[in-house]
């Protein structure tokens, strides 16, 4: 293995000569051996892309960078963004809780591609572009990395998360509108209650994401904001007059999506309240859809000693030892994602709450979880939505079956012979393993024919009032 | 002691004959022995007792209710309103999951007070007022409970949460604004920064409880949404036409909260994200507020070994031991109610995630986090500002100090001379011990006339672009 | 209300004259109003009451105490102990974190109270008992709350937690015993798997309660070390010579449970990670019991429209709009229970690593959560024994029906014709709604003695080799 | 691309021709799009290995096997214990709960594979050994899983957590004995309190990992104890007689750990609480370990306007904008992955949680976070280690500026003057900004030769009694 020498402030070191990154990236690939290998969120690296042109652009316009240099970051940031130089950075979350590695990483891959790109070869000659006087100019990695961490996840919101999410709430409220009429018995503590229709059930978990939608866009604003201006420690030091608003504009063109500057830096580097926010609605998203995708096993269940009020798709063999076993695997996928989304979101807290100063050290952490909760709500609702949700259908004979059983139906006679007297045909019907109606005539609270024009399931799901 | 006898539908009870509770309540107090004493909050009592006088209103106004039990109802209600009855309400949280003895023991108070109320004996002759038939028509208590744990919490939050936290921020923003030109040294990382001002510093806190305000607030629509009208399983079964909308309307004139009935009851019965998601913002200020309560406590570290930058009250003597001793107690109380809420958040995110069809079983416990934590949040924010936050005070001559002693102040000149020579005039000026200013000289870099053009704290603060 | 003059180092309060407390517990009620009124365990005063007894004796055993005083304060503390004071600890968990003024308000009670013992009127005359140079002699907040907390959370959990969960255990055990041989459906992934017993199904649960017993066992010789005698930094500074371990002993002796002083006593005071550790093993208690209940409330479900396999006792009216309803509340509560032990054991963890220096400053919240969980624990499994696992029967008929529908004991022939034609015969059953047995022939796999030779139920459960 | 077909019970599937996977995993990575690409930890598939060839030992002694088949087998597992079959594991954490498709996986590629070794091509005759019915004789999924994941934990747990947090406890131990002689001031509430000696301080940090490695010793018992045996439902049907305890004793061979058969099949199914009992104490440790950085990092900062009393080495260039910056990385790694590891462990409780009847499904999930924070604890310690901990020195100049500027040093004279007095003489050198011995003096309590004889720093930091 051949090597070059790169040079930081602190002296000289061994980079593998066929890599583009420089001294501090191979520092920290040697001092921060955690879990490795690279595990910096790739969208983390191309955060850092969008903003490193956006300064580039800022920090020319505002006459402090020449158009030549401009145009050479910008060029190298494109070839980022375009996936060409994924294995240029070999980071990992465990390292500087600024995340000034990373930062570095991006600075002096950009130069070291740079002098690719204007003719010459690394490690000769004088840099043409310097990773900190020019691809860093107007930043620190203490506004750049929280910068990067909301483009990140800002774009992975509303790229993977809300689609994803919609997807499937989408399918449940067709499946809701589908099922409208299809009358079954409902459970409270999971005992048999009073009956509702199956697309009632279903409306109601698309009114839970619809509501989690709502809070996770909620949160968008905070988030939108980047802490890009404040430099090192919020202040704005060394960052030519109207820059912060500038970049923001830059990195919402450049990014599509409405980033705005942060009216407050020093709450922008001193702490992540952004992320805790957004994630504590992915953490809701995942309460909700832990519900969700928990019902429709417990209706799938079976096939023949289970409820099995609904069928869902049978995806893959069940079982490596029972036969025929088919499962409610997308569930499961689906609930495993919530306990880790859940978890995170106390990482996240952790994390977030424990900055010090004017400086949250925290960031890769915090990071890292939003970018694999979001990510993993989006993807799972997806797959849920494609292999399970989509092929609900009611098992119409079990649902009729189990719902003509039921002893709950007494509860329409609470208005018309009162509570109490209903609870005693419930409970002697209960007792005697008899039907509602037997009983009720043979206590003598009411004829045949009322209880026929009293007690029908199907008026007992009346539409809301 | 002396006992009557209550009934329910499964026989007898001996009730002690004092007290105004009826046959399930006993039941409950009986099979439910878990961290007594009586642990259900008393502003749940209080949400029924609302929803009670306004269900009675609708039904009446609906017809299905004499104007005289409706008085009756209601007069009690406002009895317990006033809290004449604060000891009539025995049971724990830790109870069946729909709160339904809770639901019923409010039942039972208003009909035997009614009873009362009405020139009765409570135990003789037919109840004037059923508690079933009468105070619970048109409900269950698998709406009602929701219902009064929103009315409880929202309350809580528009009156104890927000405030407290408001007069806090409202404080730090006056603090922030005294100390707008109190020049001091930053820190990252902990270490020597860039100088920013006191003002921005305490600037960046009253951001962050802006935002936390913000996205409390959010939450807010959520939680005005009234289960009430669902009654068993979100049907609306045994409910007159009209009634949701109506009893919500009533229940929003009593209480002047802008209350609304819930668009999708089954929802509002079998999740409680409500919960989930008002809670993830009391979780959101939790980690905020133990941000500022540890960077408060880190300034005003010493008298004379520590940091010391500001002075914050002395209160009590801080130590049994050590004489003299002061110490940053309110901080202490703050963070401690941190912690305590980011536990309770997973309490809620647990508690929310188990539903089973058509109603979640955790409600009572949900219920009692969300009030624990918004009561918390809400007075640890008054004491902290009374007995703190108004008494922040900066020790002007440790700051200056503490500022000039900073080899950070060179970041100054890297527009001038480009960040590696800064570093080396750092790094020189470190290791020999030296100040900036004699090694900028000595390495040639800069004249002494340039350094005190240059490097000027108080420019370096500059407002933000 | 009148009141008298009482002093501290910071000058005079005015105190309740019928309260035993002094000017520093004055001072935390007015500075500390948050979530009010006292919320400080009275287990934590219990365990101040045992150490200050303790090192009474230990100081006048060493020679700095006169016998008079031991006595004096050992009576008061006996007092404190026999509840005849518990109205005097007015404070709140919401405090200092070092738990300093709940540590002064027992030496200040002791000191007025032993002046009264003397037969002198408080507030007249010297105090006989100072209360920072004779009740707290030897001792510091920093070494006597951690002291009294371990105190309070060992004999919490030996004469709460692990009782109460042994009942349990020792009744499902019991209940495993009886239903040995009721051979039942068994369930994997919620749907229907090969047959189990139903006595081994609660041996699953036995199991885990043995294991989380002896989880819980591990942690208790952490939490037996006391850190009394390393008074303000855990030097012992200020103690005579030999005191730690002597006045361990006498806590030992006082209260017949095996505590020893902490070996190193700065981590004593400095971190809590024996809380974090026996918390952790409740943690691990809940979340088998949450699984145990979860379990049995799904197997009672029905009780026409479930699975009903099992029959739990009814104990209350279930439903205040549903008559008849009964539900399985015992597993509500315990659940809800689960759902905040959990909670407490992220609020424990956050108190727990955010000691700074030479003192953890959560005590209190680590205490009160520590304290609430083993309580809840003990408490709802006791409530759970008595209400719902002693009266658990299995419902045959039900049991019968539901095995011989399972297509799953089709797994008995994966040994003789191997699991592919078996997946096929199950697969054709479903398909076509008929039995194994039949399609089994039809497929020309097996003879119908064959069939019935291979697949028996009975047989399929066989003990574990 | 080329394909073959593969078949399993529900049908012919295309799998890349180069590929040794067959159906089920292709169905998997079909079915479960979720957080791709791969990311079932190879150590999970390691821990199959292991097992399946001890499973085909097992079967083979106790003649349901072939030798022939055996050897195979073994032969295969072997190859991918050496690493040669890394890429033929394409399947996401996020699957069927039980982790079938893994176990399927495994099954697959071991078959695949011994046909090849058998001198067959792949997809051509019949496959000399059958996924199902040879490969995975004598198990299922749902006892193969958890015995893969108990593997896979205990032995990352033995090799790289446990020896990585000793190796960090040692470097402590020898810098506790190191400094046993360096006085320092003591802080409590981040407040100047009683000296203590840095080897004290660091003593206590010792301490902590102790019992933290005793805490995760305390749970390999429970870790060790496997489910294999137990087939589908724990009854272990389908094994040959005396299969369970042998099978243990073959992988304890292979693996040279005490690895045990379970004595509870059924617990080690339906419940993961080993994995919630092993995670609980990495949690510990993590609380432990926040504690130890959080505080050398306090000690550390500076250089100039922070605390300052100890150096740790200065391992990269702190910050892309301030020259010379010098940052406590190392710290900043470490907190972030208790950060983690704290949120890790409220995924593994709520997996664990949530299992139904004889199979909990949530095994990846709680098998990644496990793996994850035992290998990130592990790493995290050792690179703190080398990078920070076996560096730290003290910085005596300020440790004896800090030291003697101390009020608390008056504590000395409590047991000479009394506490008031003490605490007068403190007070008034606060107020005046004088020393403690010139107040003493001019109070006229002590003389100043009785001062410089009762106060002095190192008698103050005693060795505990």
């Amino acid at each position: 293995m051949s090597f070059r020498i790169e040079k930081d402030t602190m002296g000289e070191v061994k980079v593998p000569a066929d890599k583009l990154w420089g001294a501090q990236t191979e520092r920290s690939r040697n001092n921060f051996k955690i879990g490795a290998p690279a595990s910096m969120p790739l969208e983390i690296v191309y955060g850092f892309a969008y903003l490193k042109k956006a300064a580039a652009y800022t920090n020319c316009e505002l006459g402090v960078l020449p158009i030549e240099k401009r145009d050479l970051i910008a060029n190298v940031c494109n070839e980022i963004l375009e996936g060409k130089h994924d294995d240029q950075f070999p980071l990992v979350i465990w390292q500087t809780g600024s995340g000034t590695q990373s930062n570095m990483n991006v600075n002096e891959v950009v130069a070291n591609r740079a002098h690719q790109l204007a003719g010459k070869v690394i490690g000769e000659g004088e840099k043409t572009i310097q990773p900190n006087d020019d691809v860093n100019k107007s930043q620190s990695s203490n506004d750049t990395f929280p910068t990067g961490m909301h483009i990140a996840a800002y774009k992975k919101i509303v790229e993977v998360t809300i689609p994803g999410v919609k997807q499937l709430r989408d399918t449940l409220n067709k499946k809701a509108e589908a099922f409208k009429n299809v009358v079954k018995i409902g459970r409270t503590h999971l005992m048999d209650a009073t009956p509702l229709t199956l697309g009632q059930e279903l409306s109601g978990y698309v009114a839970q994401l619809d509501h989690g939608l709502r809070a996770l866009e909620n949160t968008l604003p905070h988030l939108s904001e980047l802490a890009l201006g404040g430099t090192a420690v919020g202040t704005g030091l060394n960052t030519p007059k109207g820059y912060s608003k500038r970049v923001a504009e830059y990195i919402a063109e450049f990014t599509k999506l409405p980033f705005v500057t942060a009216p407050n830096k020093f709450e922008a580097l001193a702490s992540h309240d952004a992320v805790v926010e957004t994630h504590g609605a992915l953490k809701q998203l995942a309460v909700s859809l832990n519900k969700i995708a928990n019902d429709i096993r417990l209706m799938a269940s079976g096939p023949r000693s289970g409820i099995g009020e609904i069928i869902i798709p049978a995806n893959e063999p069940g079982s490596s030892i029972m036969p025929g076993k088919v499962n409610p695997t997308q569930c499961e996928a689906l609930t495993m994602v919530c306990a880790q989304v859940i978890g995170n979101d106390v990482a996240v807290s952790v994390g977030g709450l424990q900055g010090h100063y004017e400086l949250n050290v925290f960031k890769p952490v915090m990071a890292a979880n939003i970018l694999q909760s979001a990510q993993l709500i989006g993807d799972a609702c997806v797959s849920f939505e494609v292999n399970c949700a989509a092929g609900i259908e009611p098992n119409q004979e079990v649902i009729t079956k189990l719902l003509n059983n039921s002893l709950m139906l007494v509860t329409a006679l609470n208005t018309k012979i009162g509570y109490y007297k209903a609870a005693e045909i419930a409970n002697t019907a209960h007792k005697n393993g008899t039907t509602l109606k037997e009983e009720a005539i043979n206590l003598g609270y009411v004829t045949a024919e009322e209880y026929d024009e009293w007690v029908k399931p199907e008026d007992m799901v009346g539409s809301l009032k």
